[in-house]
């Protein structure tokens, strides 16, 4: 039997799963894909911690020099997470012939297309099904299954810290910072959790999805973001009253001759599947044309379910060397030579609907100004109420636009701000009408 | 650019849908796979009918010798359905050295075990991602990406006919004869309804899923199959008091040395995400040790969803081709070899919960006559409702059981209707307690 070698660069909580796995499952991977699958080596630079792993001949080595220039491994496998020594050591990697598997969807959404670059040049592989949406096999799905769709959008929930605070304020009533605070008890959320609760971590795996999904370079810097900061139990109720559950969703669509992708709040019915998508689980809705709309559905992080997507891209380099082949599919679903550069749409050319919700001063003649100056802007009323008690002679209103302008819905939230009409920030909150069937 | 040459076997629905894809995709699937899948002949023995799809210069032949024997043709389509002359082909298709795609469920339920024997015998493949699930990459994901797992459980909703129904007859109360009737009317089912709503069609697909999930044998022949026929509005909105939905499903899991398979109507509960999956929609709910619950949702069925899955195998095989190489993948997931035969538990070994309703006659002891042939039979009662009104003397009487033993269930049940306290067959349907995280 064939014995692929392979080396994990960090020995971390997902490292560690995978190492787990390789030793546990080890009769089950020979028995399907008929190698060995051997971890031979793995570095961190601790090695005293002690991870519960019987490593067996395994060596634990501190100097990541001795897995990427080791001639006996076959695949490296990047665990250690970040852009800098990550990116290095990957470049390295496939520099020395080594395939690499990934689950660094920061690296990949920054830096994802020069170490495609680099992996054609050394004509290695690189795989990342784990960096977007755990075990869920949305990579596999969008390079290998709907190969021959045209994917319309995607509608996905890719952040589990996110969908649990969000899910505690709607269920108990919790404010943000409660919320927060449970999920860092619970190990949901990290003690510095901005690349969460801002959407950052959710932007990086939509440029890797779009990318995929639409044969276009990995593109970050242009993807709309916005977090979960200010959302309040108020604002959950006020959407339960309109039949919207509030989920921080990533949204990618393609047009004639750009894209759209956003990551912020967003208001769906509460007869869309993805609303009863909650705690930590997330959820991938993908409308392609010949397939419809299909969900995925899973745990998108966490130690094995992240380590079980990093074996199944194992497997695959695995079954490919077997075979004598390597780079069978495209790293980006396109061979590279076809993947395009497609704009993404500014934010301000965005058109949609929208939750507005004012503090209003208890005047009359408030309302006949707010909806003045959103008619001057061009953004229609679908509905309106006065939500809730007064408080200090403030009154909330809350409304439901029909499909505006970004840019109009900007302008004139500034110019109502201005009035004396209404105190504090306006809340602004998309809504997204995701094609059901 | 090497062109990799097709042969579509039936020009119906799906072999049209195939068509469609082929034709209209021509430019997409060049450039993702780098290859030209060149639809060279379509058999069928009606070339009469005009499937609406311009076929260029594509042959429609009536004689599918014409496609078998052409030695140009790498890929053979079989898109007959039914197990005679689809099985005849596929194996002369085996025979001529063709790689085989098929969504012929029934056939692979059936045959499939002989039909992989062919395949390895003539070192081709044989590809059937639309024969589970439609659209959805249910097949890859057990083959490909839980390579590293033991899959648990399996629980799915795999008929889009008896769901359509079920969620008709909860939805708007409709007894099962008019929903099937309006099902009928859409097209969600055939005029000769029983492949569907007898559950074969679910025990089918689940018979292929267990093989691939265990790497065992493909056995229809042993799994319990019950269909809805006798699902009655009475029941749904029982089950709703007491917070279950009902849905046909299909049930797969591992034991030590067996495995349960069983396909009837089941309660689940509400806040199932299965219970959610309304109208003809599927879904499937693979617990898996390492990746925990994952669920695949989407179209099981219809035209372009299928053909959508007939092409990721398309591609798949033709990838291979282009690398040179064939069989990368084992048919079932794990090498012919490795193939274990694996029990199914006999249906009167289940361990379950239970509701039953009986119209009982409205006399005093006859609560008590009932629980005390059950509990006679080792069945203790969760809870007993009488439910609703009394009509010509009988009341309904609802009970929920603990975990008990099939055989003991029909044992009292038989024994009951035995008695003069109730009236006609009690209503036996399962209860499923699926694993939530």
């Amino acid at each position: 039997m064939k014995t692929i070698n392979i080396g994990i660069l960090g020995y971390g909580v997902v490292g560690a799963g995978v190492a787990k796995l390789l030793k546990q499952k080890k009769q089950l991977l020979e028995s399907r894909t008929g190698a060995v699958l051997n971890l031979k080596t793995i570095a961190d630079i601790d090695t005293a911690t002690n991870r519960g792993i019987d490593l067996g001949t395994t060596a634990l080595v501190s100097d990541a020099n001795v897995v990427m220039d080791d001639p006996a491994i076959d695949i490296v496998v990047e665990t250690i997470g970040g852009e800098t020594i990550a990116r290095e050591f990957i470049l390295k990697s496939l520099e020395n012939k080594k395939h690499v598997v990934t689950a660094n969807k920061a690296l990949l959404a920054s830096f994802g297309n020069d170490l495609v670059t680099a992996a054609r040049k050394n004509q290695v592989d690189l795989a990342f099904e784990a960096s977007v949406g755990g075990c869920m096999p949305v990579i596999k799905f969008l390079r290998e299954s709907l190969v021959a769709n045209d994917i319309k959008s995607m509608s996905a929930i890719l952040n589990g810290t996110c969908n649990y605070i969000l899910t505690k304020i709607s269920k108990d009533g919790s404010d943000f910072e409660d919320a927060l605070r449970k999920a860092q008890e619970l190990g949901y959320a990290e003690a510095e959790p901005s690349l969460d609760i801002d959407g950052f971590d959710t932007a990086h795996k939509l440029a890797i999805l779009n990318s995929l999904a639409h044969g276009m370079e990995i593109n970050l810097k242009d993807i709309y973001v916005e977090g979960i900061r200010n959302i309040t139990p108020k604002d959950i109720e006020f959407a339960k009253d309109f039949g919207y559950i509030i989920k921080l969703l990533a949204i990618g669509k393609i047009h004639e001759d750009y894209v759209e992708a956003r990551v912020h709040p967003t208001m769906i019915s509460s007869s869309n599947p993805l609303s009863h998508v909650d705690g930590s689980m997330n959820a991938i809705a993908i409308d392609a044309d010949a397939t419809g709309q299909t969900i995925l559905y899973g745990h998108g992080a966490g130690m094995m379910p992240t380590a079980s997507a990093v074996l199944s891209d194992i497997a695959d380099i695995a079954r490919n060397i077997i075979s004598g082949i390597k780079r069978r599919v495209p790293i980006l679903g396109y061979p590279e030579d076809n993947i395009k550069s497609i704009p993404i749409l500014p934010m301000e050319e965005l058109y949609t609907k929208y939750y507005l919700r004012f503090e209003a001063q208890d005047h009359p003649g408030v309302l006949a100004k707010i909806s003045g100056i959103l008619g001057e802007n061009n953004i229609s009323i679908k509905s309106v109420h006065q939500k809730g008690r007064k408080s200090n002679g403030k009154v909330p209103i809350v409304m439901i636009t029909h499909t505006a302008r970004e840019a109009g819905v900007q302008h004139a939230l500034k110019q109502i701000s201005k009035t004396d009409s209404v105190v504090g920030r306006p809340v602004v909150i998309r809504i997204e009408e995701i094609a059901e069937e």
